[in-house]
């Protein structure tokens, strides 16, 4: 079988993204069926094997060089800049950290689209640090869009049981009334349908979630639902797209669990984790859909608490390598 | 053991109500443990009866009195009011029957207050039909409040696996931001800690979610946390209770479900309703706290597409008798 060139960005140096990593390179699930290639920072991959105590050896790739052989021994790893040890200690990630995070990311994308991997598989970042080291993105999905040139992208987490899009993300939630219109929601259906359809399942049956309680009350408890929510699924379904909805969000779920839906798309980022998270914890998949390369994500954060300690979780890394492979494999059958 | 009255009104008598009582009357879980008294339609309930095939006859009580014998043959109705036909069509709730709906309510309330009966059960109503029929509130627990005279009331949400409250409830999402003020969560967290205390859990842990996405990420997204809710927080540490937050509302019910936390305080309708109908669906129950006499309710709506089918499920409601029940023993206990 085909195996897949994967680029895993190390995320924060100082969280727990290059000790998970060791942790899902060592994993005969994972070595088994791709080739992973780390973008990051050297120094703190030797530390993070040391944590988690894995027999990992390092060996750096130069250039554009892709190896033909892997195994659960060796990390191919393109070292992108070099932290001082000031800019990796644990928890504490500088303005340098920051730009270091964002350099993983631009690397990953310049490969994938130049073709030398098939797949991005993204380990956590620290925001804040990011801004700090000039790269004022609001996430991962907003940079990635930006660096893809990609118009519109839809994040979606997943799980066995559960998937959800959103149509707004890291929004205070003041805002998310406003950011919700007609065309927005129209183009999250849309690009959850193509890329649902594109890589997952023949004919996605999604349901639309309401941004107000009881589905608006007829009215009484808010008016988004007849103004923006209701005519732009009307325009889906217009376009052939197997789409219901509004639907009152607190017992949405339930059904979608149920199995009568196979994707819930959500106003807001806490009405589609919440949800997801109750689930799907600790192996909850982040995919970017409407870019033009394959990318997942851990659907986590940096974790400092954890992070040296070499106990943190690979769950959610190794399920979004799994599903990044799947994806790829998708892809290249199509082609 | 003492077996308490407790008033149950029927809700929406177009509505899955009738049946769900028939249903959970018969259970000998539920007639062994208390003395239940309907306040209903008699037309409706007889429609029920039949519809879920029932062995019940109906004994209408006069005036004040309450018989000493109860079993899963007989059904005990306080008539309040006649409906004609015309209001009772499946599905179909009138002005007549949302009137009707209010005074079911208004004479629990009257009879729990008299001390008639130790707590009211609610069956699901209709809002809309409720406002037609010249009684303007939001909900059930808006009603119960006034009819009270209780200053400050919450809803509670319960199940096996968790437990919330909600610091808004039935208010369009964009108005929620400028709801949430200091007095209003630091009262929800009070009430909270007073009635868990009062019935449940000596020492209760409370957990008190965020509104903006990641807790608002040190202010990105959203500034609520360190205005309003931080502080509000801090004065009911201040005052003793034990109590956390604001904490991501994304990853914070799985902690209260793995037993970290006895309580999630959220800060609207769907954050709270969301984790906990996906946990319990079919058994949650409403609890009303704040207020001068017990209340619960079933979580669910009136279900018209099941009403008059006989197949509703009444576990909800068996659920929230039981858990009233529980209420009104430790309250006689400590009086």
């Amino acid at each position: 079988m085909h195996k897949p060139v994967i680029a895993i960005t190390m995320g924060d140096p100082t969280g727990i993204g290059p000790e998970i990593i060791a942790k899902a390179l060592c994993d005969e699930k994972i070595h088994g069926i791709c080739r992973p290639i780390v973008i990051g920072d050297e120094d703190s991959l030797v530390r993070a094997i040391a944590a988690t105590a894995q027999p990992l050896t390092i060996v750096r790739l130069e250039g554009r060089e892709i190896p033909e052989t892997f195994n659960g021994n060796t990390c191919y790893l393109r070292n992108v800049g070099q932290l001082a040890s000031g800019d990796r200690i644990i928890g504490h990630p500088t303005a340098a950290t920051g730009n270091a995070m964002f350099n993983y990311i631009n690397e990953a994308v310049r490969m994938t689209l130049f073709g030398d991997a098939e797949a991005i598989v993204t380990a956590p970042i620290n925001k804040e640090a990011m801004h700090k080291g000039g790269h004022p993105y609001p996430g991962h999905t907003e940079a990635l869009a930006e660096l893809t040139g990609a118009g519109n992208v839809v994040m979606m987490l997943a799980g066995d049981k559960l998937r959800v899009t959103l149509v707004t993300i890291h929004e205070p939630l003041s805002k998310v009334p406003s950011l919700l219109t007609y065309e927005r929601i129209l183009k999250t259906i849309q690009i959850t349908h193509n890329d649902l359809h594109r890589y997952f399942i023949r004919n996605p049956r999604i349901a639309v979630a309401s941004l107000n309680p009881h589905c608006g009350e007829g009215g009484l408890f808010g008016a988004e639902e007849e103004v923006v929510i209701i005519p732009a699924i009307k325009a889906a379904q217009s376009a052939g797209i197997d789409v219901v909805g509004p639907l009152s969000a607190d017992t949405l779920f339930h059904f979608a669990v149920e199995g009568r839906y196979d994707v819930v798309v959500a106003m807001y980022h806490d009405q589609g984790l919440i949800p997801l998270k109750l689930l799907h914890f600790a192996d909850g998949v982040n995919i970017t859909l409407g870019l033009p390369i394959i990318r997942t994500s851990v659907d986590h954060g940096t974790a400092y608490e954890l992070a040296g300690t070499g106990t943190a979780s690979a769950e959610s890394l190794k399920a979004a390598i799994i599903m990044a492979v799947e994806m790829a494999l998708v892809k290249e059958r199509d082609e």
